[in-house]
């Protein structure tokens, strides 16, 4: 089974479905902004694992949409607004919002892709009082995203983050939203008790095998390579795993050459070189790999609880890319 | 009876539910930021119309309090949005959240005023129908509230809009919300179909009211005491009924006067004076005034079919000091 035609068959019909919900409006410059980022495409990797895992209960797919449209937005409201935060210009090779119709519109337009996906929540039929748990579920989300997102922020400017420290910010920017996903995919497909918290475990450790791995890949090119980017994060003192890992452990010259070096923004190129060099020698970028495998593999063991079938398999294999990929 | 005496003891009450609701929490400075502006006063409007509508049909004012939280937490949200794209640097006396904490967290903040009020609106006890249509309610608020912000945006950059294109934008920014205030606290006050649809026609009045009021006292102050808002207004061309009015009926050479002045950044003191008495010669500034009452006479007139009681007055006597405060 190749788990990337699979996904891509479930992207290609939850595609069609939002198309139909994002319907355009007035002001239209206003609907056009809202429309430009999630019509762009991606991975859809959220709307996937909500209805993979509802597959997976021997739940009807369909049932399931509304939440899948509801993730996915609430995902694209947070990167409109990330990308004026952080004055990113290019998003899915695209120019990011705030970069095409202005930050004003761009805040706007953010805002009303959170108002829209809790508009999708509210087409769930069946049972009130499952609507209103799995819709309050996702509200809790955005209050942990925005918490992740702020501590991501804060981050910068700290010398030191604790290893804990890192985990809490990821499970709560990144992991908590694919947890959701399955969790109330699973609801949502009318599982058991038992299936919808190794759902929602399974989610857990997905999204932080996910997220370590990106860490993983922004760092692990070699030393000719070593993009732009990795300057960038390294000048910018961004908190990956691998950065944190690093600080903690470098040793004397080692670790006041790091302190130095990372987080300054003038850092040369010569310097960075020293830096990403250290990351190696504390074996920081070799335990992120390890640490990304973990979770993987922890991924996979909550699945035990779930009888086998395809949907099953897909999940597996996903935890399996989620460590494979190169991008 | 004194209206701001009665709504300041509804506010009371008000605010220390608020304060009960909006807690700190983690990361301290993201709270904080939260926490800034709702927490800083004001005068509390929405709730107190959504109280009063609630006891206007006999409920009892506890079960809107969580409604009465959502309104003032979106209601707030959007200002701290407004403020960023407006660089406005005061908002209530104080700092904007984003002069104090900085764009990045005021974001945020905003995104995360937005989420509390929806988790607020969880707290409505009762029949999850109405919990459900009460909460798509404010949902829909907040995508009317977006189209309208984007409006008024647009309408800076343009030289003319309609009267009617006008009262649409002011519609949606602002009157939906007191709108929705008095529908749904006349909803969950268990008020009759009849009941609520007057509630409803009672907000929208009373907001358009509200709002031309606003445009009025913008620029009511005589000649000699002509202050710098008015200046800026008249400069970034912003399009309030009374600038409206005047540009479509200003004639011949006035209306090059006005094309020309108004909306010019550059624009000296002299032309600002100059539009000014345009405004004037046009009678815009009586033909604000004029609709401001007519749109009061309507909100008083939708409330016959409530009984007579003390609320109602306190609904009737608001509707005429919307049109009378002086600031």
């Amino acid at each position: 089974m190749d788990v990337r035609e699979e996904l891509k068959k479930r992207a290609n019909f939850f595609d069609k479905e939002l198309e139909k919900f994002l319907k355009n409006g007035e002001p239209e410059t206003l609907y056009n902004a809202t429309r430009h980022l999630p019509l762009a495409g991606g991975k859809r990797l959220r709307p996937c694992i909500s209805m993979v895992a509802c597959e997976a209960v021997k739940g009807d797919v369909i049932n399931v949409m509304p939440l899948a449209i509801g993730l996915e937005l609430v995902h694209n409201f947070t990167l409109v607004h990330d990308d004026i935060m952080d004055q990113s210009k290019l998003r899915r090779n695209i120019p990011a919002v705030h970069i095409k119709y202005g930050m004003p519109t761009a805040i706007i337009a953010g805002d009303l892709l959170f108002t829209k996906a809790f508009e999708s929540m509210h087409n769930i039929s069946g049972d009130l009082s499952i609507f209103k748990n799995v819709e309050y579920g996702l509200i809790d989300c955005v209050r942990l995203i925005s918490e992740g997102q702020q501590l991501d922020i804060e981050f910068e400017d700290r010398k030191i983050v604790a290893e804990d420290e890192y985990l809490d910010m990821i499970l709560k920017k990144t992991a908590v939203l694919f947890m959701y996903s399955a969790e109330a995919g699973a609801i949502l497909g009318g599982g058991s008790r038992e299936q919808i918290n190794a759902l929602n475990e399974y989610g857990k450790s997905l999204g932080l095998a996910f997220q370590i791995q990106d860490d993983y890949l922004d760092m692990s090119s070699d030393e000719k390579t070593l993009g732009k980017d990795i300057g960038n994060d390294i000048r910018n003192g961004k908190k990956t795993l691998i950065a944190v890992h690093s600080l903690n452990n470098a040793k004397g010259e080692d670790r006041k050459l790091l302190e130095k070096i990372f987080g300054n923004l003038k850092a040369t190129e010569d310097e960075v070189k020293k830096v990403f060099k250290l990351f190696n020698k504390t074996k920081s970028v070799e335990y992120a790999k390890f640490k990304a495998i973990e979770h993987c593999e922890k991924a996979k063991k909550t699945l035990n609880v779930i009888e086998d079938s395809e949907a099953k398999e897909i999940l597996l294999a996903l935890a399996d890319y989620s460590i494979q990929r190169k991008k």
